[in-house]
């Protein structure tokens, strides 16, 4: 099958080589101006992997398009909206199916990416997305894992499982959109408050952040309209150990590095993440303690250490009061 | 308050020093014969602590139990239903409060260990547990974490917090005892199974195995009359850092030696967990496929590779069917 991969950062590129892997024939899309296009062009190869011969590299969006019947999209999740209206003006993009590899909210509005999408492409495009655990260093090197694909017709959600699967990436049935996409997004900002207690040598508190960061998102993911216990699957306690305990993780390193007050290059996608749970308690009236205590941290100026222990070292109660 | 801490191993010996560091007057009893014991007779110190000279060492069974009011116990779980007819034919041990601070069950029977207790001693003693996350090598050097006290009567749960609490140790209330026996003593079981990950060169599996551990034992909980949730919470899900990545671990140390073909020597409780659960699996008719997975492992024979990959790299399907 034709697969399109629009995005051509590290998983994006990593999704060219994995869907060409398995069979598919691929074309990799990136901005003329981006610099890992230049590079991938010049070289066919990035710092994790080489891109065989016979991927395509285009950076017409309307040749993508209309290359592909799957089309995977990997870039921002900030940057999400304005593609899609981008991708809402080629005529093409209507009936196609489009899988979201992002793990991200909408930072001014709260708004999950499924929604972002369909929002400005209306409902005659299908949107799925593809989450869960799993590194780029690790596949590559053939290290198998399990994702997910989720969208809201089981049909299209097992079409697209049975066109990607492999022995190298076993994927389930997503159940519940809702709830994998608020997972996915906030796995990152659990991983961003694990980064910071490893810098403040209290990695041993990452047990309490994962048993209390889980019941705090499940909550949430139930006030929304979804289901709790997703939470508790791949989408997001499957992806901790990708994100609070590998040294690949970026948002890991990202609250690592700001404790210890040094400056991390690459983009930590839990810190637009917070910013859109801030908006998402205030609409849905939830209270999101520790995605609370990281807003304050990082966007109010308190201090990390004081902030984290109060946070997990108050006083006695009860573990479980609401 | 008087407390004794009957048990000299690791986790005896630093109770006896914590209880003691927060002010209390502290008995620690040890086997005559115990080469642990005769060690702290002779220098009052092990591999992770010293002991101030203000705790009384002890091999008066009799004496321990009459000096306090408090009596912690920790043994291997496997010697406790012997022990506990031994504490039976001391008169004193009636309208004393004993808290079990061991992660296991009965292997030949799955019996929770507060059961064990009660059925030897009868219902004129108090028991609790203390469970949850915490390294002895971690708090000796002054790096708190948070536990849960449990018991079947919350106003001995409450005692107990008041007079445990600590800077160091932050107690929650155990809400369910059931839940928190089993998540405790099970946790050594997925544990297991993250050290043969590991060995195994398969580590990132490790976010899949908690998504599917927590699960497969939160369903055993509901099952046997507890709240599935509690699973999620400190006393297994939250003693997933110590127990699943952490260097200290014994029983994430003997799975990866297993599959390394080295031998362990220290006592690695999951073991006997398995078998218990093998047990508690018959007796309410539930299917633990990764504990059973384990079961075949260790005393069957199979090999480790195909079982594992077989478990997690199985042909697709529904994440949550049940």
């Amino acid at each position: 099958m034709r697969v399109s991969v629009l995005g051509c950062g590290r998983w994006g590129t990593f999704m060219a080589w994995y869907t060409n892997k398995i069979g598919h024939d691929v074309m990799l899309w990136g901005r003329e101006t981006s610099k890992s296009f230049a590079g991938l062009k010049e070289t066919r190869k990035n710092e994790y992997l080489s891109l065989p011969d016979t991927i395509k590299l285009c950076s017409s969006l309307d040749k993508s398009i209309s290359f592909a019947e799957l089309i995977i999209i990997s870039i921002s999740a900030q940057e999400l909206r304005s593609f899609a209206k981008q991708l809402n003006s080629i005529k093409e993009s209507q009936n196609k199916t489009f899988i979201l590899c992002m793990k991200g909210l909408e930072a001014s509005s709260g708004t999950r990416l499924s929604q972002v999408f369909s929002e400005e492409l209306g409902r005659n495009v299908n949107v799925a997305v593809w989450v869960g655990p799993g590194h780029v260093q690790e596949y590559v090197n053939n290290i198998p894992n399990c994702m997910v694909i989720g969208s809201e017709n089981v049909d299209i959600t097992k079409k697209i499982v049975q066109e990607f699967n492999s022995d190298l990436i076993r994927f389930y049935y997503g159940q519940d959109l809702i709830g994998n996409e608020i997972g996915a997004a906030t796995k990152n900002v659990i991983g961003i408050a694990a980064g910071m207690l490893d810098g403040l040598n209290y990695s041993s508190l990452k047990g309490s952040l994962m048993a209390r960061g889980t019941r705090e998102i499940s909550r949430l993911v139930r006030v929304m309209g979804g289901n709790e216990l997703t939470i508790y699957g791949l989408s997001h306690l499957g992806d901790y150990e990708a994100t609070l305990f590998s040294i690949h993780s970026n948002n890991r390193k990202f609250g690592q590095s700001y404790v210890e007050g040094e400056r991390f290059g690459k983009l930590a996608e839990g810190v637009s993440t917070i910013k859109a749970l801030k908006e998402i308690s205030r609409q849905y009236e939830v209270e999101l303690p520790i995605c609370n205590a990281l807003y304050e941290i990082l966007f109010e100026n308190k201090d990390a250490k004081a902030t984290l222990e109060n946070l997990f070292l108050r006083p006695v109660k009860f573990e479980f009061q609401n």
